[in-house]
């Protein structure tokens, strides 16, 4: 296929980012390991992510109401994690710790295709985060993995969280472009039909083992995403790059 | 000197971009020159530049008097580029090609230190922008320049402009460090007390031809700055890099 013939319009690539191109289960459950070494690591981290949705839901709500503020990412995950500490029994780390601990989803490893993938399509297109992380956790991330990002979006730029359409369509407001020039790359399907609906292009990004080994995921093909990769580094085959 | 021994908490470098890391005068100039040969482009560059003052601070009183909204700089610089445009009997532009000139302020060369002495600070420090610029014009500057940043960040970031208090200080919060443990480097002194003033650290940069080879700048020492350095590379040596 022929990327440029295909999507010659295409201008910036936006991408979600655990799960699409980190991997938080291996990461947070060889941190848990470290520091946690009785418990189930891999069930931790899986608790850990699962208290993502409703503690983001509780905050979209709050902010919709018109009672609260933004939140950070970092301040959502450490709230999760006095309950998950909680329900796996434990009592014995002091603040530091668990604030040392929380610090993990800013040292997730990239999956092993995502940085040579990122550099082939940044010589062709604008590439940057769009995730519900906070600035300085997507900093530090891409600092440490080697994420060639042209810049860091974020829900903290646009106060607002995905799949609220002020992100994507924040994303082509930053760039001045319409949004049929750029494109959402993710390993979720909800996050891409969010985007679809502003108008944005979709390319769905395959990871299997997004939940661990041990809970694959099905990454077969859904109509509507404008292309379907089998990781970073196909997507740039895909477009030419 | 002992950068490490000096500087032992220093974490975080936010860069002023225009004039510090980049060569506004020149690039401007040079863009002039070929769009409008008949106008004497370095005066119609110093021009262009200086409507910015005035134009910041009727935004600003705009926003603290409630009435009006943030305003991207692409769009202040096109607003100026009109009024001296008219001041130098030019009337043949159309809107497209006034737009394809404003995005000049996108294309701005870096100072020829600037690319190596970045590159040297981001092995030991986290290293972003802190400009008035918007996202997109400094994304599209940093990826045609090749200047390194770990983020981009800027007024647009904060919905508050240079020298408000929110940008020196947001700095910090994003990156969850004290002020005492970010930096401000920039070639005017002004932004520098207003950064000093909120606890930031502070490192002048020397960029005596600003505002072009006719009109040589003083770049001599101020008091109160933790560091002057003659460029961004001198910056590097200074920290030990």
């Amino acid at each position: 296929m022929n990327g440029q013939g295909q999507l010659p319009d295409l201008k910036v690539i936006a991408f979600d980012v655990f799960g699409t191109v980190v991997d938080w289960h291996s990461g947070i459950a060889a941190e848990v390991a470290q520091v946690l070494p009785d418990v189930d690591s891999g069930a931790f981290a899986l608790a850990w992510r699962r208290g993502y949705q409703p503690a983001m839901k509780t905050v979209m709500a709050r902010i919709a109401s018109g009672e609260g503020g933004f939140t950070l990412l970092d301040d959502l995950h450490l709230g999760i994690l006095e309950h998950v500490l909680a329900e796996f029994g434990v009592t014995h780390l002091d603040d530091e710790r668990k604030r040392e601990l929380n610090r993990a989803w800013h040292r997730l490893p990239a999956w092993p295709d995502a940085v040579q993938g990122l550099t082939r399509l940044k010589r062709k297109y604008t590439i940057c985060t769009l995730s519900n992380g906070n600035i300085g956790l997507l900093t530090d991330m891409a600092k440490r993995a080697g994420l060639p990002w042209d810049c860091v979006l974020s829900a903290e730029v646009f106060r607002a969280y995905k799949p609220d359409s002020r992100t994507y369509l924040g994303v082509a407001k930053v760039f001045d472009v319409p949004p049929e020039q750029v494109m959402l790359a993710a390993a979720h399907h909800d996050d891409l039909a969010a985007a679809r609906g502003c108008g944005l292009l979709t390319g769905y990004i395959e990871r299997p083992l997004e939940f661990g080994v041990a809970n694959p995921k099905d990454v077969s093909p859904q109509p509507g995403n404008t292309l379907h990769a089998r990781d970073i580094d196909a997507l740039a085959d895909l477009l030419g790059c």
